[in-house]
């Protein structure tokens, strides 16, 4: 059975994970490359959703993810995510990514769970797939790539 | 016996430790994910306090510790950081999480001090507990957990 | 044979890879020390040529490289780079020094492919030489050390 | 005999070597925790100067070295620096901590030379003693203490 959505946190996976402040509050979060490009491959093979807990940096993901690369975005905090996955799809048709310290719970529920090697280090032992790049460092891509192998039988290099 | 505050130095525990100059002065410092979710579960167990030697940057620390994550912020230099403290707490309740060069002196007096991962060399090993994350990525989320398992008989992901 | 032009992604090269987004869009990019400095004698050596693939963080990019380096800088996309460069020079006077999902094709067609430590990972496997510091952290300068100790007969502290 | 001078190169030493750049150039360093008061301690056991060969940066490193930790900084190429070196000083009573291609020349003619952990490779190899530190993470914090302890019969956490 092929996967049918790719869900993916926004901190932590799209981004470093960090965050900076001025006496004005968060302003900037740090991304990385190759994440856009895989991304942009693997959006004809399956439905790509991104959801964010986070409320205060809400415009600055949804710059990114919404208005610069066209995605989806839902605002959903960490303890309500597998209520709202499961009203929306069938959770064995579900690859999700996620890095934050209640995510093995999800990842337990569904068909695929993915982990950037920085994820909380909890979180990283319940992952079915641990990426070696680091999020805000290729890590997306890297998932990518391993979805488009295991799933499609797309080799890396042949992609389309 | 039970801890009962959590006293926690704000850069190098709850920021990567780096901070942005332009040429007009400090103008940002680096938080990340986990840490305030964490610390939102910990509150309800025992109190707990910020303190910064950064007087240039207090504007920042103040901005996400007092303003937007809603706990106390002190400014208390490194060297009266035991008077403070012995003038609030019985050390034996306090749990002191810091990262600096003169932090193992207090790591020696309080019930438990942590560092987190890159902390000072020296002052790592004068701590009674070591985070494998860095700071500003995730040491304070596990530095949480650990309390919360080790003292309040509380399994990881079965927090509330 | 000597190599006759080196030619250096921007992104993941001479930049760490990473870039800050605020709500109003891409804002910053991370370079480092030496690199600028190294180049400056190689260039003497042999024609230097940046290219890019980020239409979104060219201004920034244009910025360092051209105005502030002194370089030429081109928009070339990740799957037209054979085709532009084999329309510029033969293959095989080509050193290419690059990070990303695509670029191993490359380095299969050039005189030689420079990946730094942070690229990723399968690029690094198709690259001849892989340098010892991540990018925006002196990759680009210890890969001209390389480049002169290798093919100019230049010892490195003898450079000029 | 004594040392009776520390010089320190700004960028890569007390920063972690890294710099922003928008489309309008340069615009931040990343400074880190402890360098500043370890100097504070150290200044009165021999004189602290900064150099730096960035003129385009300049204005931020003199805001933080000059205007904010009280310093004197000046601007000195990295090709004469051992002559500038030798105008001030007797060799032998310098110790020179930096991370840059060509200053393992100078490491081989003063007292001590001292590199941190993110030098260039080769630098580092060149160097009397490399710190466990990064730069703009402590590395000339650890410096501080290594030479106090070694110079001055001072104890790590009975400084003052």
């Amino acid at each position: 059975m092929k996967p049918k959505c790719f869900i993916l946190d926004v901190d932590g996976v799209v981004t470093s994970g960090q965050f900076l402040y001025s006496e004005n509050g968060k302003k900037y979060k740090i991304f990385g490359p190759d994440d856009a490009d895989a991304l942009n491959i693997l959006k004809s093979y399956l439905q790509i959703q991104f959801i964010t807990a986070d409320k205060r940096g809400f415009d600055i993901s949804k710059k990114r993810i919404v208005d610069d690369m066209g995605y989806n975005l839902e605002l959903v905090g960490a303890r309500h995510r597998i209520k709202w996955l499961s009203s929306k799809w069938d959770l064995n048709d579900v690859i999700y990514m996620a890095d934050g310290i209640w995510d093995g719970l999800i990842f337990n529920k569904v068909k695929l769970g993915i982990a950037p090697q920085n994820a909380f280090y909890k979180t990283k032992e319940m992952a079915h797939f641990v990426t070696k790049h680091k999020s805000g460092d290729r890590a997306v891509a890297e998932a990518v790539i391993y979805i488009l192998e295991n799933y499609f039988d797309k080799k890396f290099l042949e992609l389309d």
